[in-house]
């Protein structure tokens, strides 16, 4: 495995893979692996005759009050991760070689001010932003999403689409603690109290999924959902929401794909979680 | 030669030619070619396996007031033109083939809302978005742009730095009639005498030539400029500006390269002109 920092090493890397005709696959991440990075990377080992995998604290996806400065690194474990998943090629630029003299954009309009655009105005340009750039870096065929971060897969699926990006993306599952609590590298906020407390998130869910099978009305679900994250009296909900699965609007019934999801300040960390329910035909 | 539509038709046609590791051309038009336009073709087909060219007018680029249904157009003498050019592949979409249920604009901050960004707001956003787009379509290793649209080159080039495009922009040469008259497509919408009334454009850009020569002031040159242009009553400025070649701002004087560019309304048509004042070091 080859660890490097600068574009240019990575296209002397990917170039005799393209001209050789074998498939790469990426995996993007703002590293502090854990088994749900591990889980994409295994699933673009599988499919793939090469990965990548990017390990880059994103700034432009971090609002002003946001914990870009206290997110959570470690590159030496991260990169001995990768080595053990069988990781081609590892990326891990600093910002100052991303952003140098930045000023290009891309914005997905109506979806990325959607569920978490709400409280977070400028995330989603800075995720379909620095994605575009990986993809053009890696010149990959595939690109591996997990479904935790749902809405941020649609809206990538969007501008991939929109602006023709030869790459296929695929959303893997949820991957959970087996308390439960979905894996995210901001669970390291918690206590151990805390911790325990955030399973709400997914009980909360549950509840919706049992209502969902009965095609129980989308404003009943979300009350009940309440109702399971205010048996924590210091949750604070940023959202719940039934939307429609592509254009990410609410439903006011169950006649189609939806999301279900919801965003929780659970004392330090701002957790979020979801399930897809698809409406058998 | 080959024309097609859609951009499937193109990957069909593309695709091959990569594998094969050929080196492939772009130049993007909005059509009705003109000798500016067959330039830009010719130099493409001197430096590339694979020429493509796109004829698309798009609607993005075009703010509404402006002249999106009535932009002149004639598709079978392009595509004879392109034929008897050497052209491989032509490319022209419907606006629906390209903006189905569209979302994503790409913005470069700053340079877009310079010069012709003052007066066209939304134009340049509609230009570095179809660019994207016909980029990640022809997986063009070089693409090709005409200098009279000089801040256009200068964004676009910005946007593949910053978003890491692995392509090639060359900027080529202004293409003028024998009286000095910038060629350009709205051209059409003047009479002979608003031609020739429109070679104020030329004889100001030669006024100001030769007073960079001498290291005159910014402010002076422009003052020259703006009295040639007021011998033809109707004419009328929309600027006149002398600025830093690479990120577009006014300068005081004369000591690095500089992109001296005016619009001008004449008549029925918003024309545009400029130099290129490179200090020798």
């Amino acid at each position: 495995m080859k660890a490097v920092k600068t574009v240019k090493e990575v296209r002397n890397e990917i170039n005799p893979i393209k001209n050789a005709g074998k498939s790469i696959g990426l995996v993007p991440t703002m590293g502090f692996l854990h088994d749900g990075h591990l889980s994409l990377i295994k699933r673009a080992r599988e499919e793939n005759d090469f990965v990548m995998v990017s390990i880059f604290v994103n700034p432009t996806q971090f609002g002003e009050n946001e914990d870009y400065g206290s997110y959570p690194k470690d590159l030496e474990r991260d990169l001995q991760k990768c080595k053990n998943a069988g990781v081609d090629l590892v990326f891990h630029p600093t910002p100052e070689d991303m952003y140098k003299n930045h000023k290009t954009y891309i914005k997905v309009e109506e979806l990325s001010e959607k569920l978490c655009g709400m409280s977070r105005p400028i995330h989603f340009r800075g995720v379909t932003t620095v994605c575009a750039k990986l993809f053009n870096i890696s010149k990959a065929d595939r690109a591996y999403f997990g479904q935790k971060d749902a809405q941020q897969y649609i809206i990538l699926k969007k501008m991939v689409e929109d602006l023709n990006f030869d790459i296929k993306l695929i959303r893997c599952p949820i991957v959970r603690e087996k308390s439960g609590l979905a894996l995210s590298s901001r669970n390291k906020y918690l206590s151990d109290k805390e911790k325990e407390d955030a399973l709400i998130l997914q009980k909360s869910l549950q509840k919706a999924e049992n209502m969902l099978k009965n095609k129980e009305n989308p404003q009943d679900i979300i009350k009940e959902m309440e109702k399971i994250i205010a048996e924590i009296d210091y949750a604070k909900i940023d959202y719940i929401k039934i939307v429609d699965l592509e254009n990410l609007e609410d439903v006011e019934k169950i006649d189609r794909d939806v999301l279900v999801a919801l965003a929780v300040q659970v004392g330090p960390a701002r957790l979020i979680d979801n399930i897809i329910y698809e409406v058998k035909n």
